[in-house]
């Protein structure tokens, strides 16, 4: 397991602007882009193609592209696990930050030289330039790190909608949650730090688990717990702390099922992963007497129905002004070059607590 | 199994008035009252007493019973299986319609010879007489019948907020259900025929299953499907019908989840029985990709929270308009005076179909 002390698991950033490309005159690049014709495995499906742009069109910029993270989905969108089928051939990658490096003739919201953040889906993030129209892009301070630009609108997103939209948290409230050392637990326990909010966070057990009780406890981390803890704790019991309102799942079956024995009468349970590939149980009497509410939530089709939502700058702009900071940290990432972007594919697909994210 | 032909399944009703009791003077009666002072089998605990009322005080009534009802939730009481437990010694039932015999001095609102029925939950309506604050009872036109004003206050109520309280259903719309057949389902059937949603309902498969489906098709069912007819039917693919917005569980394990694989994009199932006594099972996908909302229902619960509500009173004025039009039709039934009460205990805990409802 890619774990290493302090540092929770790696984030594997493809690099463009370390990739070949050259400025051929005004507008127009020739670069390099990760394309796959068909759905499969993506070291076999996905191939580097050499290709040239043509200047902006009247709303549209060209980035060159700084950092793109691989996420798991967008292995599963490759394998066509997912359910967003791109049209082929497709460039690969849904999120990252580049520098915009010329603009068309009716932008005048973006200029050269602008740090830019990819903010729709699909946008295929994998290239050294991407061409898209400017209403698909989110300028942000070049001080604002790279890492945490290129991760931005996917795992922190994510974590900032489930603790804002399913319960009305206050200060002092509880969020339980599981799989909490994954990029996206890792985001929920630093933002309930700064929103006040305490954190019960459970994780398998494991070789190294001092260090990761360490390592999340230094996010903010409430209470760390094994899945084994969980079942005969008595934080919630002794007054420690209070009953969660809200449970965040990305594990599912038994793990989820000792998750909602604890939470408060009204609250919810929201899914965003299945890891064990287990389906979520329920007991009657949890739904009836009660009352809990069990959901789920998916980034993309959120993001989709608000794409200029007022909501959605919003929460941009809290999360940003968060990471510059010092409150939100980007993931520990690795980057590569197109070069080795067969060895990141493999690794991402390979890595303990990662490949289980496919849930189909 | 207690099913006749065209009538479903048979509620017993206790029947106080046909039970001994006598007028003593103004506002004084001797009367009999079913009454159990620690938790057990039914037939064991519950005992039958004399007693003798004392004239109403300032705000109460005292209501000679005409007709009181036992529902599987009463047993699961006397049983001490449900989460609402008495003081003892405590009168059973929950509902049930009689008329205003007596009137405290304070009280304006109703006169003798009023007909009422109790809509508080725990009020112990298996007695001759009931003395009730005024608040706690709601006068119904005598033209209503005994029966649907008796069982007004839990089946259809129950039924009529799963349709109001969960998803905006429009005339054309469609509701998926099962255990349709149960009192709730057969309430379901009516008050959707009445609003113009088209039902899909679930039967178990039995021997006389064309005299039930024709049976509920007579209520205004739009289909009726056995388990094993939901696995393969193509009534959703092929235009029949619209993808349902909203399903309705009281049976559980893979029945639910059959039903679930048919609900629409961001609809919900709502649990308010667990027959099967198995829990519910939610793929994962369900609640990350097509934003299924799994919530429960315990009408106990919503009428607690909304006593004096206008909510409340909108929906005893629209089911009772519903039975006046015999839009809406009171079940089968079997009238027993208190002398014979452990027979219709027994029964009822033993009816198939019904004893599944004890969920715990």
């Amino acid at each position: 397991m890619s774990h290493s002390i302090g540092k929770g698991l790696f984030s594997y950033l493809l690099s463009p602007i370390l990739s070949k490309h050259i400025r051929l005159m005004s507008g127009v690049f020739r670069g390099q882009k990760l394309v796959y014709s068909e759905f499969g495995e993506p070291i076999k499906v996905v191939q580097k193609e050499e290709y040239k742009t043509e200047p902006p069109h009247n709303n549209d910029l060209i980035v060159k592209m700084i950092a793109a993270p691989i996420n798991p989905a967008d292995i599963n969108t490759i394998q066509g696990k997912y359910p967003v089928k791109p049209q082929f051939p497709a460039v690969a990658g849904n999120e990252g930050v580049g520098e915009v490096v010329s603009v068309g003739t009716s932008v005048d919201s973006f200029k050269v030289g602008d740090r830019v953040i990819a903010i729709k889906s699909g946008t295929g993030t994998w290239r050294t330039h991407l061409t898209i129209d400017k209403d698909y892009v989110l300028k942000v301070p070049k001080e604002l790190g790279v890492v945490e630009a290129a991760t931005l609108s996917v795992n922190p997103c994510t974590a900032y909608r489930m603790l804002k939209d399913f319960e009305n948290l206050k200060p002092g409230d509880t969020v339980i949650q599981n799989g909490a050392n994954s990029a996206c637990g890792q985001n929920v326990i630093q933002i309930c730090r700064s929103w006040g909010i305490r954190t019960v966070n459970i994780v398998r057990n494991r070789d190294n688990l001092e260090e990761l009780v360490l390592f999340l406890k230094g996010l903010g981390a409430t209470h760390v717990l094994t899945e084994e803890d969980l079942r005969t704790t008595k934080i919630f019991k002794n007054g420690d702390i209070k009953k969660p309102k809200l449970a965040l799942n990305c594990v599912g079956g038994q793990n989820a099922l000792e998750m909602l024995r604890h939470i408060e009468n009204n609250g919810s349970m929201v899914t965003y992963g299945g890891m064990s590939r287990e389906p979520v149980t329920v007991p009657t009497s949890a739904l009836i007497f009660k009352n809990l509410k069990i959901r789920g939530f998916w980034m993309t089709q959120w993001s989709k129905e608000n794409e200029r939502n007022k909501d959605r700058l919003e929460m941009f702009e809290e999360l940003i002004s968060m990471m510059m900071n010092s409150e939100l940290q980007g993931p520990a990432y690795k980057m590569v070059d197109f070069d080795n972007f067969k060895e990141a594919l493999l690794n991402t697909m390979t890595v303990k607590g990662m490949i289980g994210k496919n849930i189909f």
